[in-house]
């Protein structure tokens, strides 16, 4: 490659170099996606953190149960990493949530004002917890538990939607810290 | 047990319902400390984020290379955790804090304002990057990488630094939106 | 049309009703756009206030002198709208920043993060000059005028990168108050 | 005049020398109010921005129409502007807000602290709301309009208090960046 | 007194009913002012506040030594108290400043934006520590101290600024949560 | 004493040169708790401030009247204090308040996170009202009073609450601003 433009500030080892399954995660992504998301190669650099990463995300976003679609996971990644400004994870998962939610507005509706996104009330309450859980979790209390009741998630929604938002919360300081750059792909992706 | 606090929003399996691996890691801990820590309770509620969560913790936390000493690390935490008013990781972690410094002071001092605690203009340097990290990750740029390496961290180091902070920066947010309660048994420890 | 979608929690009249050099301004941005961005039909509503707000813009964004480009100017707006969070200035200026650099990534990154964004030095102290009049004009000062001038900015361009901010973050206030709705097609415009 | 202090950052040109209907509109003010305000002369340094901005001025302040005395538009604007930190535009508008209100405490009441001020209800409301606009615009909805609507505000009045306030929001960024003197005469004025 | 306005939330005793020292303290003032302002009146509910709040001011206030000037001390106040929203304090001690620094405009600027006010560098260095003090004392360290001491300002000096800043600070507090109500003297006295 | 740590930047007298009824006030504190805490030293520097702080400290800490128990009162100035970040008060007044409490948690809960304690919704709602207070003081209101009402707090306690924190808040910023240390030990006291 001979890009001018870093996609992090640590060295990216070559895909023979990492352990063997990291580079099978890597080229199996690279085979769905048509090209490697860069937080693969960055996060590469360090074998037991990558796997202990996409363990987890796999694990808050890959789930099976719960009443949260894709678009919904998405869109809380999409919603807070913009809080946080993290460039990488608002156009990557941006890219996801258009692919999701199928419409090519809302990932720049949520990331700029969710407020004026179009969304379901029952998505604005969420995106509302996930904020909060962002911004100010020591003030989450039983009135946001309620607040999502009402909008008909039960409590497990409402932990996958807090461990969404703090998972990603930690994706964004890391991101922000090491300057991952997102893959161009990404930015035009289901426009 | 008869105590009238919860140690989380969510239900508690008893050990004997969680997997095999999940009770092995808790009677691990429970046999080095004499006790359970609530973390390892709340979390094995979802086993497959909780051992995600551990594997993340032990790849920064049990790291062998680098400069960063453990009460290095556990300053961090507890240094961060108070930014982000979570009263679980600041009382627990205080505690290793305390235990690996060998001073019982430091982890009120570095909580309430670690402007005023007994540490080495290194440590400082230290704490001021992983406040910005936590609080403003956004801003972190080449003049943060270089007030680092005047006081001798070198990028791995302030790697370490970082993803420390992102990581209990996640786990904060899990504990504050679930109500973790810190073991009584963390408060008084080393003191 | 059949939106469901209102472009602005007021009454928007049909050009028919307008003012004649009202509808003349609307039917110039129509044939060279090929649409009529939604901030002339929302304004339209208040043909005095329309007037003003396009004889201002104009003086800001189509003056001849100075040594700002139209993409620098776009760039400020984008930027600034992202930290007023107004949905209509970020994707509509947005569109037009990628048209004027001729880059589909500056306006994202801009919006995002400026300090990870693919632009020059001179462009960053600019930037950082017009989110200190965004959010923080009360400690505009001496050392920020010097800042610009070793960049090469006279001060007439420091009036120009101010002037811009805050009649941006006039429209982005009324934006954001009346709930203009950008256009479908700015989202995807010059990708 | 050999006052020391410089009324702007920027050269203001004798009276002579701006356009024709700037320097009308100057001495008519002039005329009227017995001395000329020194936002008339540093912003006569632009005179296409001069005519822009008055315009727009009038239409807002001078308005025939809606609900809102002149004595609450001004209020707006120094309870606004305060909170932008704007000498200029606290000093002259409080001025204004004196002679219009009768009422020789009213403009550093709103300017201090509205919620002490001797105003009314609706008032109170109407400020409330100017206040959100100036400093959290992104979060106006529906229960802002409903609450305005309570005290006998209609849509259009509600318009009028968010142009008035973002206008003068650009008009203290404005006058920050270029740090505009108030003249001394306004300091007094009606008290 | 047949006004409207209460001067306090809280009872206000008859000048009778108060304590002798108490009451002497209120006639002396009263002789010297020519009427009696309402903090007195406000804080005579509780005679033992009472002694100490007057006995700490005139501590810091009266004191003969050290470099600051009576004006110096009420500017202090008046921006502090403005950065508190604090309007009796900032009314009524403007009202000091302007009488101590024979200058009718200076209270009003330093309460709305001290870096556009008519001081002295060593004063703005002044104001600056102080608001330091008063927004984010947790992070006054070495650098302030040095900062102090190039413009002139010893050690005590430095005590004083910080100790009248924090009394005020305490001051501004009880009488924004008791709503103490400014004399309307204050407002135009020495203009 | 041979501690490398200053317990202030200022000099601190012996006790055989302060004024009479300074050094009584500190031999009766001595006496009464075993050691000299700091605060009485570092004020002691300055005669007439030592006397008026701790009269005010007496009149609201000691005060015989009203429905607050000492264990609410330290914990009103813990929990502000540590909004304030003040080293200082939150560990000697958490001492107290665990004493008075008879509660080894309390102090670290109120300080860290009060949402998280184990408090009555009375305590509470004292606590928010404090905390309002400490931070945001300008916007308390007929509200505030109600609602410390329905958990049957009067008017008095209102004021009490509210000088409480004020006089702390006055405590904090002289405590931060002149480095206090607090003496070591306090931080295991009551644990």
């Amino acid at each position: 490659m001979t890009t001018p433009n870093p996609i992090s500030r640590f060295p990216v080892p070559e895909l023979k170099d990492v352990p063997d399954d990291v580079r099978e995660r890597i080229l199996a992504v690279q085979e769905k996606a048509g090209f490697i998301p860069n937080v693969f190669l960055a996060l590469s650099h360090r074998p037991e953190e990558f796997r202990a990463f996409f363990a987890y995300h796999d694990a808050l976003m890959l789930k099976q149960t719960g009443s949260l679609t894709k678009a919904d996971r998405e869109m809380i990644v999409t919603a807070t990493s913009a809080k946080n400004s993290c460039l990488y994870c608002v156009v990557a998962h941006g890219a996801l949530l258009r692919i999701y939610a199928k419409n090519p507005l809302l990932a720049d509706q949520v990331a700029i004002n969710h407020h004026k996104a179009d969304i379901t009330p029952r998505q604005k309450a969420m995106l509302d917890f996930a904020i909060k859980v962002c911004l100010d979790s020591q003030s989450v209390g039983d009135e946001d538990y309620a607040a999502l009741h009402r909008h008909g998630f039960d409590d497990e929604d409402i932990w996958d939607i807090a461990a969404i938002t703090a998972f990603f919360g930690m994706s964004n300081r890391i991101a922000n810290a090491v300057s991952m750059r997102p893959n161009d792909e990404f930015y035009a992706m289901a426009r």
